[in-house]
């Protein structure tokens, strides 16, 4: 096991009815103004938006917002949201919706603070030393933003979805209301649960040795991720299983499952599947579907231990050799997602094959990566002509 | 799943030659005087004293200290504690040991910012408000002392050993490197091993419903607890092992199992393991493998879904009814412990027939508690006579 340094100060508020209780926070916090930041229609539908403004107009504090953030969130509606704190009035910044939503927030937190252009955290010409505090409410559950400190942004000028981090951009307090998620669209919930799902596994699958206790911790959560998907497409509307979800979608990419792992894992196929969302505008938990799999193809052979490990663990194969065993979870995985009616194919999501290597040049942007085993150009090639 | 609020704002540094870490970040804190709190010569035989003073000293911060705490603290050693910080020089605490010096520490860090007697707040007749910063150094995994708000202390006087918590009473930052334990007796390894197994089992077992995701991680980190205490009597020096052990301590009691529970668990054990402790000065994990089994014992007909479910994902028990299932989890749970060789009899601890309802009283002090099944004087009693 690895040295590793936890410290997640994010207070998290979780159940049924629980937005008001943001209220006596944020007046003991001094917050007199905020900058409300949510999606579209889906934020009115869940109920999320008259409960979180209700609860700032009881708590007297005034509000100013900015909305339509879209899924794979822009670098434009990011500085739109900075100017907005810039002209005055606001201290605090509260995100209604998902992981767009919470990614957003934060990256305009950080560029409040900050004289440059917001995207030069992105592009590593700054550093992000200071952020208003975040005063978030869910209503998607996939991403762990509300409670991490990572913000994914996309710019459509230089075609790249990346991603910052800071110690300042954990939020302040999340609220977590599962009830909201009883209204989101099936696929939603299906590719949000591929996300969290793809969260625990590019941990799990890092090849890291000695993290046993983890990986089992990992295993649970995706046990029951697995469980509760199908379950939820028949019960949309079941407290418990959205509870599940809404808790387990917190712990997946919180930094959980990342102690003592070497590079804290192996993000390989989210950096792939960020290529496509860029490129064809696909939902990123479809994206996860159809390269996680192939990449889990292409690799196995050399490094059947942790699929066999995810084999046993995940879908009780026990028989054959370890090769055997990780060709089989691969499978079971695949089945998995085509039952919950997933995308686990390339051409599924409307690219044609002349496009593969244009996504291929995209997630590499000429570099290396992977920890289970490094990926050059030529492999990131190759894995998606697999997943096409 | 019940409603839960959740913010654990301890930072974590974690793994080998960890403790040089903390002299930057006492120094960003401004902290200038220490009171260094240890229990007796396994804090030198591990280098835990030796390293956490030489940073000191290279950080240039005085300290004083207070030593002798022992398993099952006493409220003596804190007011002892209280009254040197309440002499000057002093404006942080750091605890350099196991559970019991931790517990210690929190409690003087509140007691020192307390006009009246610290016992008051075990007695509920005072609430904490402040406590001084903890900067922690663990060298015993067991109670999660280092990542959660909890003191338990005893006062033999009362025969008392009862516990306060505090949102103020987080360690600020907590130490844990597992090479400290290579030294530990092997009975300590095992003892530490079956408290950090009830912290879970007091949890997974309380009957509460729609916890499964909570519950699934749970049997995980059981079941990685019953493999690794095995392993390292075999290899008490193996660094992973200790480290598996090690983040599976910190986790256990931090407050992360309870997430959705209607109490945060079922707490009876522990309560009825501190008589035994409080009165003959038994180890606190001995008293948790006697009375566990017992107090299982005694409810598992009326309510075997908990223990059956743990039949399953914990011992691979899928033949026979609920009740079957119970029962032979149970066995096998005790099996466990003798394997390990840990008492399963009050007999063992040195108790005697004629001691068991005085243990009883002073367990239930006229009031009925548990979760699972609410506990009467009489059915603690014939608990008590079970375990004998």
């Amino acid at each position: 096991m690895e040295n590793f340094y936890w410290h997640n100060p994010t207070a998290l508020i979780f159940g049924k009815d629980t937005v008001k209780e943001l209220a006596e926070r944020l007046k003991a916090d001094g917050i007199k103004g905020v900058l409300l930041v949510f999606g579209g229609k889906g934020t009115f539908k869940s109920g999320a938006y008259a409960q979180a403004t209700d609860m700032l107009n009881s708590a007297g504090i005034t509000f100013s917002e900015i909305s339509d953030i879209k899924a794979n969130p822009l670098i434009d509606k990011v500085r739109e949201g900075v100017a907005r704190v810039k002209a005055g009035g606001i201290d605090a910044i509260m995100p209604v919706g998902g992981g767009s939503v919470f990614d957003s927030a934060k990256a305009i937190a950080a560029g409040s603070c900050y004289s440059g252009d917001v995207w030069d955290f992105f592009e590593g010409k700054a550093k992000i030393t200071k952020a208003l505090p975040i005063y978030g409410v869910l209503t998607v559950s996939a991403s762990s933003s509300e409670v991490n400190n990572i913000a994914v942004v996309s710019n459509p000028k230089s075609e790249h979805k990346t991603s910052i981090t800071s110690p300042v951009l954990y939020p302040k307090v999340s609220v977590i209301d599962p009830t909201f998620q009883f209204t989101l669209p099936e696929k939603q919930t299906v590719y949000g649960g591929v996300d969290i799902i793809a969260h625990v596994l590019e941990r799990v699958l890092d090849g890291d040795e000695g993290d046993e206790l983890m990986d089992e911790q990992g295993y649970a959560l995706i046990r029951t991720m697995m469980r509760v998907i199908p379950e939820l497409i028949e019960n949309p509307k079941d407290y418990d299983l959205r509870a599940e979800y809404a808790l387990a979608g917190a712990m997946g990419h919180c930094g959980f499952f990342s102690m003592g792992r070497k590079a804290r894992g192996d993000f390989s196929s989210h950096r792939m599947g960020h290529s496509i969302s860029v490129l064809f505008g696909a939902a990123h938990g479809a994206t996860l579907s159809v390269i996680m799999p192939a990449w889990a193809r292409y690799l196995y052979e050399d490094n059947p231990v942790p699929f066999a490990r995810l084999g046993e663990a995940v879908f009780d194969i026990y028989e054959g050799s370890d090769e055997e065993k990780a060709l089989e979870a691969i499978e079971a995985l695949e089945d998995f997602f085509r039952d919950i009616n997933t995308p686990t194919t390339l051409r599924e999501l409307g690219v044609k094959e002349e496009d593969i290597e244009r996504l291929a040049e995209n997630a590499s942007r000429g570099q290396t990566f992977g920890v289970l085993s490094r990926l050059e150009p030529e492999d990131v090639l190759e894995i998606f002509k697999l997943a096409y």
